[in-house]
């Protein structure tokens, strides 16, 4: 099944808007068996997009475009799709009747522009739009006309929270009905830490020889401070063969891996906190709220989180922390001693079973010859004692922030796992 | 002039990652002045990324191709790319000796298979990386090999932290002498809150009318409360239009015109406090410390931002922010009144001009009949007194705390900007 997403949006080659739709699409898709085989972006303009539209419908089984079914001037991917498969569009009284409730019932005037969103390619189906005013459209171009077999064309509105609920809900029914898949598809991610990418692979890639020249699929991606081992096994067998992959990477750096597909650090914290009963706590200063942030991003959060301090100016330091102010005075807010009494100070407060605390220079400003920008000490604390973590992570700010999440998070990991403070650099 | 990217790597069509390359590519671009008209993402396979890089070859003056130039058995675009273009592998032994000392400086073995990444196709030019190993590569393909004109094919690395310096560095002063930009061109973007994509295009297009006609292009993008109206002028006279078309849209809806370009909500109140010289503290419930983070993404936050409580646990509220346990007691912790006492507590400890307070449930569980999953209490206070509103957002566990975080930070901005308390509903 050959598969196709076009996104349309002159803000996305303008490079305003991330492009959100790919990755989402393409995961879901891929869950269901399916490998989406191209995904193209272009502009607004009626040329390119019937150009790209044209391009596909001689290629692929299944077309998904996003984009362009509102209400305004330059929404205009309905009209040049109907042109192009040679269809007139037509009032859709239902379509209609629902823009005019969904007006009504927020009490807002109804703009007469948003009637074009009625419209209809004569005989597509339409998909009724739960979270806002333009429906979808699916349209069956037959066989012979772009290419010797059919190809199914689904039109789905931009916005992300009006788009996911329509392909789950409406799509993906239509999809194991009109294109069923029939091959087995199995997808697993392996995240670790703490190795290169050709060191991990140089380790695993030998002891993998036999899977992967049975097909196995073995891929590798570098991210910062982590490099992603990704298995892909088709057909008859792959469930067991990349559970046999697995099963050898783990023997080979089981120590490094941390999570699995989809899973955060965060996750494997507060699944490894709800296993043991335990609470945390934290203290942030440069990372300003980023890792409490990510822990009650987690769906259950509130029985291991109690809170924390995001304690950015000193005087924050002293007064939720007690961090004293001769430590500062002598050591400076970012240093070891500074980071232990943080730690130490959010335990006390909370009595919590962990408690996680960072200081450093984000920058751009603020370094200086001793502690350049980027030097940050993590601390840990827990119910005996406390120890700082240093580290030097020179990024922008906003990798800083993210790299240094990560190091206080995989330092809380090695602790909950090892039921011991690691021995890190 | 056409200008293509292609991104090559599985793992994007298998949604296993998000392609932040296209966004922050078209981005650059555009501002040199030039308009990326086509992106596609395409899978780590040999035919797929020949195809797709010879469709590219017979269209555009300039191809970027990101990713495959790694180490590892999946990194396939330089063999690829050279086999295409005619072009023989030859080893660069600079290249060869800045990986050996990559490896040397870091105490790190060097694996067998990191040599692959000195190969270059014959005649490249290479673009040495400042933050790896692989070097970007760039060919310039004669006029009549695939079209009667020439192109310039670059290659790059797929880590962002390795492809960005390298692009400003090295591609931008490349672009800028063998394909000058010639017309003018301005982008801009007014970000606008409280009302929908057709009522705003309903009030301003008409009187933007003589501007569109003479080719001012005028674009819409609607996100979760907060819809983007963008101008772009190209060629003589740009300046002036955008100009004029910005300051017709603020005489229309400038109270509903927040900020710019990609000017947050958080650099918005950042520059706020910072002309007032004021201060502001937070107390965090549901968001978990994603205002907090918002804010201190911002560099030069630390003159404004006092720090905040992450008061995920009730503990927390009584005793970072000092809410009576008879008020969590009697309305409980998601109310008005919890909410306000939260905010007068964080003014209270820190000093601060303001304190910004939100408690809700974010769900997906902890709902109540009388206070549903989404239920959220902003709180604010000032040196003189304290309010609190209310909203329903109904949404997902991070659109949530994503919207909620709005909210808050548009309640704070109205305050800044009136010098009084908004009547939000």
């Amino acid at each position: 099944v050959q598969i196709e997403i076009i996104n349309t949006g002159s803000e996305l080659m303008l490079g305003r808007v991330l492009n959100t739709h790919q990755q989402w699409l393409c995961r879901q898709l891929a869950d269901l068996g399916y490998t989406v085989t191209r995904q193209t972006a272009i502009s607004d303009e009626a040329p390119q997009i019937q150009n790209v539209v044209r391009e596909a419908l001689a290629r692929a089984d299944l077309i998904v475009v996003t984009g362009g079914l509102g209400p305004t001037s330059d929404d205009r991917t309905r009209e040049l799709v109907a042109e192009l498969a040679g269809a007139e569009l037509v009032c859709d009284d239902e379509v209609l009747r629902r823009i005019t409730e969904f007006f009504t019932s927020r009490k807002r005037p109804m703009p007469e522009s948003t009637k074009v969103q009625a419209l209809v390619p004569r005989g597509a189906q339409v998909l009724m739009n739960a979270h806002g005013t333009a429906p979808g459209l699916v349209m069956e171009i037959p066989a012979e006309k772009f290419r010797p077999a059919p190809t199914l064309l689904v039109m789905l509105p931009g916005p992300p929270r009006e788009l996911r609920p329509m392909f789950t809900a409406q799509v993906v029914p239509l999809l194991q009905t009109k294109l069923p898949c029939e091959s087995e598809f199995v997808c697993r991610t392996l995240k670790t830490t703490g190795l290169g990418e050709s060191r991990v692979e140089e380790i695993i890639a030998p002891e993998l020889k036999h899977l992967t020249d049975a097909g196995l699929e073995l891929g590798y991606c570098a991210r910062i401070g982590e490099v992603d081992v990704r298995f892909v096994g088709r057909g008859c067998g792959a469930q067991q063969n990349v559970a046999e992959a697995e099963s050898i990477v783990r023997r080979l750096i089981g120590d490094r891996v941390f999570g699995v597909d989809d899973e955060q650090l965060e996750t494997v914290i507060v699944r490894l906190l709800t296993e043991r009963k335990q609470m945390l706590a934290l203290a942030e200063s440069c990372t300003g709220g980023w890792i409490a942030n990510r822990i009650t991003n987690v769906p259950g959060a509130s029985a291991i989180f109690w809170g924390g301090a995001v304690s950015y100016a000193n005087d924050a330091k002293l007064k939720f922390l007690g961090v004293q102010e001769q430590t500062l005075a002598t050591h400076g807010a970012v240093s070891e001693e500074t980071a232990r009494e943080m730690a130490e100070g959010a335990r006390r407060a909370s009595g919590a079973d962990y408690a996680v605390s960072v200081t450093g220079i984000a920058g751009p400003s603020g370094g200086s010859d001793g502690k350049p920008v980027g030097t940050v000490f993590i601390g840990l604390a827990d119910g005996t004692r406390s120890r700082a973590y240093k580290f030097l992570n020179r990024y922008d700010r906003e990798t800083f922030k993210y790299v240094t999440s990560q190091q206080a998070l995989e330092i809380l990991r090695r602790a909950l796992v090892a039921g011991t403070q690691p021995a890190l650099t």
